[in-house]
């Protein structure tokens, strides 16, 4: 068993508020990422793939194909984008780092099975200072 | 002469756009950082200020005051905000890494000359892979 | 299952000795982290909390929340302190980093778990080129 | 049970491809990799430790012991060298990132028991976007 | 004057040697940077540009224009290459850093002026510890 | 004209205080910096020279020989050292980074002159958020 992690990056605006609170509610619970003008982030995701190593290749697998899945269904869905509003698999749910890494976990799970290695963990830093762990 | 750098972070949204311009031709010169619904960065900048070491303290300015300057006319106005819709000095100029490392320049300068110092540089990271700087 | 960790960071003087042992064998065992007149870090600490998402909130834990516990019970006790004489919970022990993931563990599981939310590890870095990580 | 990280750098040439395939299909298979006249990387290793504290010490293992192996075992056979060509642990292996990890694992694994601790983690950054790690 | 830096990466192969010397004289010069089976590094590159704000853009300069051409006359050349067999602007030059540095200048001077900037500086990291800075 | 910079790394104690003020006005000046009882540092060091690259190396200075200065006249004089106690440079010296840039500046100038080369830049970093840069 060997871990491979690759890295990319995404930005993006939110906003953390539930729709049923009013904005002093939201405010209370929320801090300042509640503000209803949106902010953003410059978001760093990690995520890890385990398997064997196959004999042919040295590979575990091969890193363009897992670039590829991530940028279709990850970056290409973030990048520039508003989550609250754009992005399909956020849709219904807080945008917190941490549904944002169940949400990418749940993209990208089955393409990577297909792939022939197995999803180990998805790891978003929000901010330098803080990082969520997903490992389903 | 000698110069002290300071490092700070805020989180905001911002768009690019001419609002006189329609979407295509905001999107033809502004790419995906023109998405009507904002995006985000992490931005980070460095303030560097320049003067004599004060034989008295070992100084040439006190962290403390540099610091209290920089979260009073910048941060604070920037953090968790869209930078388009709610930050003074950004109204009316597009809300691009050279016109916020101008508008910082120019929120900082005078309080900084206060302090018995010279603003030097305001270098401002938009993301890892690229930055603006100032030197007025 | 779900996992957030926090950055914070705090600067100590520390000295690497047994009290019982003359400088000699000090520095024999310990090199030159012995230096009876101290040396110091930028020390840099990871905490990470285990647990479920709140479907309210979208939030294992509120990061306010968190930062308060790591303030209080540990950057405030070792910011800019001498870690031999002034630590409450490193009196007594030996100021090796392996002791001082160890003593934070003690001072932030019982917070932490008042907060609805388990610690799963204490990782602090002395220098960029080594940490410990400490699980409990 | 507590973790202790050491993290080395080393700079080598390398190439990716199976001899009995011709230039096209591994370039096909590798990418830009295959090139045979070499490219390089500047590697980083972290290598973790296990095991109990030495009431004595505080110290899990003595750094100066863990740093001796890793350039002894690792770093002197790597630095500066072309993989394919000139590291003994790496002859018959396709020189891929996951092969290096297990091929580390395999030269220090020995001589941090006779330490007195268990290997417990190598993991190599190829670059900053990618990385493997084994954990035996 | 406003000034923009744009950060890309690169790895190639090289050796440090004097084709009419000994391999005992590069040896002594060169230290293990001489071994003629070569080594590599993964280079990190910053290209600043100078120039004046754009009141219609806000821009000094399109980021994916700069972009367009660091890749087309300087990473396409580089990466994963040998930086002494394979790059046509490095032939004839002992592969320093320090040449380097002057080959990508020369290479981007000119493409950088059609753009109506001026180049102001090319920074070159050959490892986390030491860069070189060229400025014309 | 081209620019090389070595970075390395320190770890250092110190204290700030004027040894004819009580510890109320030395805390009322440098905050939590002035305890009796010491603190410390990673201190990081980016030494940067000028001069002419040498059309037979193609080196500008050799970095083994940079390093050796570096060493001898820096890093060993204050590394896991009191910087107040026991650094000859520092003597008399208030022990802040400016301080500690100009000291570094004097013990160096004329060693890296005599290898043919010009200082150009002594730049200390106290902390990952600030630093003092030193140029004569």
């Amino acid at each position: 068993m060997i871990y491979i992690t690759r890295r990319e990056t995404f930005n993006a605006a939110h906003r953390l508020f539930r729709p049923e609170w009013d904005d002093d509610k939201n405010l209370q619970v929320f801090g300042k990422c509640s503000n209803p003008n949106w902010h953003g982030h410059n978001y760093v995701l990690y995520v890890t793939v385990k398997g064997n190593v196959d004999p042919e290749t040295g590979f575990l697998i091969n890193l363009k194909d897992l670039s590829k899945i991530l940028n279709e269904h990850v970056i290409e869905k973030l990048d520039h984008k508003n989550m609250n509003l754009e992005v399909d698999f956020m849709k219904g749910r807080i945008a917190s780092t941490e549904n944002l890494a169940i949400g990418i976990w749940e993209q990208i799970e089955e393409p990577i099975r297909k792939l022939g290695a197995t999803l180990h963990s998805v790891k978003v830093y929000e901010t330098e200072k803080n990082f969520i762990e997903y490992q389903g």
